[in-house]
């Protein structure tokens, strides 16, 4: 029928709205604030550009379509790739770092029944130019610092050096089918996959040990998951993998947001983009994640000179969702209310009046139906307006709602409520 | 080659994009302030939907592509008919009038020569459920007051209502070919064309007469346009639409916007889509239209119980453009400077005054490459930043550039420029 809307998109209006629209607002600030400037790539671009370094996952959920000479495009899944290529093709000549902030809708065909959207905002930084444990540790500081400005009274960021896995991939010389099983049992977490792993590979005790110690490598305690994994590097690779989670630990601390922070060494599902550093930020109660992040060092190469590179994207749906779990602030579907209705009997001394308000930023609206005062009232009172302002001659009566619900006039100065 | 984007698409960054997202902003808070409230529709709906009553020339430029499921998706050419089909079907059985605004980016197959975006934003309101002239009048005082938030030192709104060419159509008894010549005269304002037209149609003389007027209807003297075109009514249709135009002027007086108003009866390209008043906003220095709106009656009936509806829509790219030219502030294209860049040693006691300033509204980038003081210094001297803050032992010491641009260090409180 003329009217419904595809499966995964959604109409955003009344108070949700004003809320993602603030919400949008207030992320871009704080990046502002950190020193990030906006960047907007297009909606749509070379579907080649963007599936540059993209899983098979991804590429698979990216919305196709050809233009008209030929050229297969798609629809952004994600910014980073965009603006990596920005920086890769037209600004690698100027002074690093640079520090990008971006919020807009991306695209991805997913299975809505699994409660995802197809279209859905995302905000985010990315930082180019700089491979230090301090930018490393910026982002996530900053990442912090969003989840908060977000309203989120409980967050917690698990990070993970997907290195530490790398390094015993290459330790333990696994033919191609015995890795991908080796990553399957930990990507998600079996105990069963890996027994089973454990029993049909060839391991000396070294290798068997650092990968029976793997699924024990994550919790609060960052500095003894560390000591931990420290006991288990089979190559340099592992063990430069811990030295740089110390010194990103070592640099994030004066931040104060290290309570927040949760180290976990079998977080290697971005393995293949992500090359360093690699984080999830998760709300614990809705038991869902609201952005990762990481360290993509190998991403901007695609597309011009290579640039160290580490950024986070948060999705901002799923920042509203957590924050009404949190504080209990779900209500019904209202339209915005106005602060007051309006009858100016078109007389420009009560517009000039209206427009000084609205300049004030106060909202205002104007009866455009000629409804008179008594239409205006039921409308009013209707729609939980809590005032209508009357033109009176010279100047503006407030009529209100009285103890019954009944409007009358009011004396003196005109206020507005929130 | 991989890292190029497509014609008609762009990416905005650096001083650009922070004005265009500021600018959008101001379009919000001002839309929000006259009582219009956020919706957000999906980018991409069905084709069928967003096609309800597009012109035969929209519909070309739609970007069609096909969903999973074999039906025929598009990306938005415009936020008129998706909102509409939201209040259709959904919203209608609220309190009316419903007043909506809305600002993103539209997509139209369109050719890139002619210095058209293929993705562009737009920025508008609608209306509904208000068929008087003080909604019409309101629409079009919310237009010159976003036109003036928006920078522009000089804008016309040339207002037009179609029901007079319709009424004049009807009165000719033409047949389809005539109809579609005159048209065809009139939209392209071809004299030559017109000239044609009345040579090859056998009209009475009051026809022709009407006929021959139309293309002097229009003018800054609007009671003397009305007048003029009031000797040439050939049916009540003409009438009202003066009638109409009459007291849509009359509504408007109170705004004091009138001076910016043009009247031009000749004004019919959207015939068939807007059913009264429609209007274009202008910057005559630029000879670009900004943005459009009118009165469509009939659009909410393709979705659910029919409502008159009025809007507009502007281009924020042309607000942007025409802002440049009238101001004459168009520079070179830099990153955006940070107001300091600051040296904390990791130091939380420097971190804290660094998120204090930033949380009170200043842009800080922390240096996270470890240049010490000379190579920050240098970076500043590099991207313009006027001052590096340095942390030594218990407060931060700014340095500052002197009389021959080097920076040294000052004494006292520290200050951030705008």
């Amino acid at each position: 029928m003329l009217g419904q809307i595809p499966f995964g998109v959604a109409d955003y209006f009344w108070e949700e709205a004003l809320q993602r629209q603030a919400l949008i607002a207030d992320l871009l600030a704080t990046f502002r604030a950190w020193g990030y400037g906006d960047v907007m790539p297009p909606a749509f671009e070379y579907a080649a550009s963007l599936g540059a370094q993209a899983s098979a996952g991804l590429q698979a959920e990216m919305y196709r379509f050809l233009d008209r000479d030929g050229s297969t495009l798609a629809l952004r899944p994600e910014f980073t790739t965009p603006v990596a290529r920005l920086v890769g093709t037209r600004l690698h000549d100027w002074p690093m770092p640079q520090r990008f902030c971006y919020a807009g809708s991306v695209f991805r065909y997913v299975d809505p029944q699994a409660g995802r959207q197809r279209e859905f905002w995302q905000a985010g930084v990315e930082m180019f130019g700089a491979a230090s444990p301090d930018a490393d540790a910026e982002i996530l500081a900053l990442t912090a610092q969003t989840l908060s400005v977000a309203g989120l009274r409980d967050y917690r960021i698990v990070l993970g050096q997907i290195r530490y896995f790398g390094g015993l991939l290459n330790a333990l010389n696994l033919t191609p089918p015995q890795a991908d099983s080796l990553r399957w049992a930990i990507e998600r977490k079996s105990e069963p996959a890996l027994a089973d792993f454990l029993r049909e590979t060839p391991l000396r005790t070294g290798q068997r040990q650092a990968v029976e110690a793997l699924p024990g490598l994550s919790g609060a305690d960052i500095q003894q998951v560390i000591d931990r994994a420290e006991r288990h590097c089979l190559n340099t690779e592992m063990h430069r993998a811990l030295v740089n989670l110390q010194a990103v630990v070592d640099a994030l601390a004066g931040y104060g947001v290290l309570e927040s922070v949760l180290l976990d060494l079998t977080e290697i599902r971005s393995l293949g983009y992500y090359t360093g550093i690699s984080f999830e930020a998760l709300a614990p109660e809705t038991g869902f994640s609201i952005g990762s992040g990481g360290r993509y060092d190998d991403l901007v190469a695609h597309f011009g000179p290579a640039q160290p590179a580490v950024g986070v994207a948060l999705g901002v749906e799923r920042l509203l969702l957590a924050r009404q779990r949190q504080t209990g602030a779900i209500s019904a579907p209202q339209p915005i209310r106005a602060q007051a209705l309006v009858i100016t009997d078109r007389n420009p001394a009560a517009i000039a009046q209206v427009q000084a308000w609205r300049a004030a930023g106060h909202r205002l609206q104007v009866e455009v139906n000629g409804r008179g005062l008594t239409g205006v009232l039921e409308y009013a009172g209707q729609t939980g307006v809590a005032q209508v302002l009357v033109w009176a001659v010279d100047r503006f009566v407030a009529y209100r709602p009285d103890a019954d619900g009944s409007f009358v006039p009011g004396q003196g100065e005109i206020a507005f409520d929130g």
